[in-house]
């Protein structure tokens, strides 16, 4: 099973490619879009779109889990946040994968143990289960934590059937 | 000069396709995409992107001006909000269609000649302005202001080049 975890934003959308070999979660891709912030937002919507969309042809992924984030300093950041996060959910529905939501504190439980992670305790514990000699840039991390939790509630849920 | 109101919503998107003939207004299309609620949010992303890139593809509009809200109710619907935004700001983009935002108020006192304009009160107007025998409904009425607004704006800026 390959997924996809996806951190979206306007300014950076982190995504990351997981499957699983056994007990140990590996890495296939992790990166970021960084779009061009002279360029008008909906070009930069674009970037996020087509960066996606290309991650999502070359690694055919079966599902994907999201960030899903509803509190923000401001309603225009908020705006800004999910229209970033729509034309992610476009690039999943065009490709027909299924995805799931995640909120950060589900994926500090699932992938620290406890919801009292920092940052940087994030970035090391992802960076090393995915058995990485260099730990991840934070997007990209975020990233692939959601992937991990998607995986665990995946698996999880499969046992129940 | 052909131009593009859109009213974006995640459970209804209302757009307007509008020219000006002389001193009149003229309405070539409106209407509503209203997504199927029992479908998945990203499926519903999908619908409003599939409807509002047909509705390009056949008039071809010059320009497209576009809701702007900032201030809902909860940071739920701030959301869902900005995704459908996202979507139809990807649709333009794709199309290669600039595009401007227009806040309910500068749309209201552009359309109507004050912000106090009532819902009803906008409706009727934007139904008399393009010469219609029968009101519009009440989301594609919000899109065909939005296009006024956006030609009437357009047009001066033009006037000042």
């Amino acid at each position: 099973m390959v997924v996809l975890g996806i951190d979206p934003g306007s300014r950076v959308t982190g995504y990351a490619v997981l499957t699983r070999k056994g007990a140990r979660f590996q890495l296939l891709e992790g990166g970021i879009i960084k779009t061009n912030t002279k360029s008008e937002m909906q070009y930069r919507l674009m970037e996020i779109h087509t960066g996606l969309t290309e991650i999502i042809k070359q690694f055919n992924p079966t599902s994907a889990g999201i960030e899903s984030v509803f509190h923000h300093h401001s309603s225009e950041s908020t705006i800004r946040l999910g229209q970033a996060r729509g034309v992610a959910l476009l690039a999943l529905a065009q490709n027909n994968i299924p995805s799931a939501p995640y909120n950060p504190m589900t994926v500090k439980k699932s992938v620290g143990g406890h919801g009292r992670a920092s940052k940087n305790d994030m970035i090391r514990i992802v960076s090393r289960l995915l058995g990485l000699s260099k730990d991840l840039r934070s997007d990209a991390a975020d990233a692939a934590a959601i992937a991990i939790t998607h995986l665990m509630h995946s698996e999880f849920q499969r046992r129940l059937k």
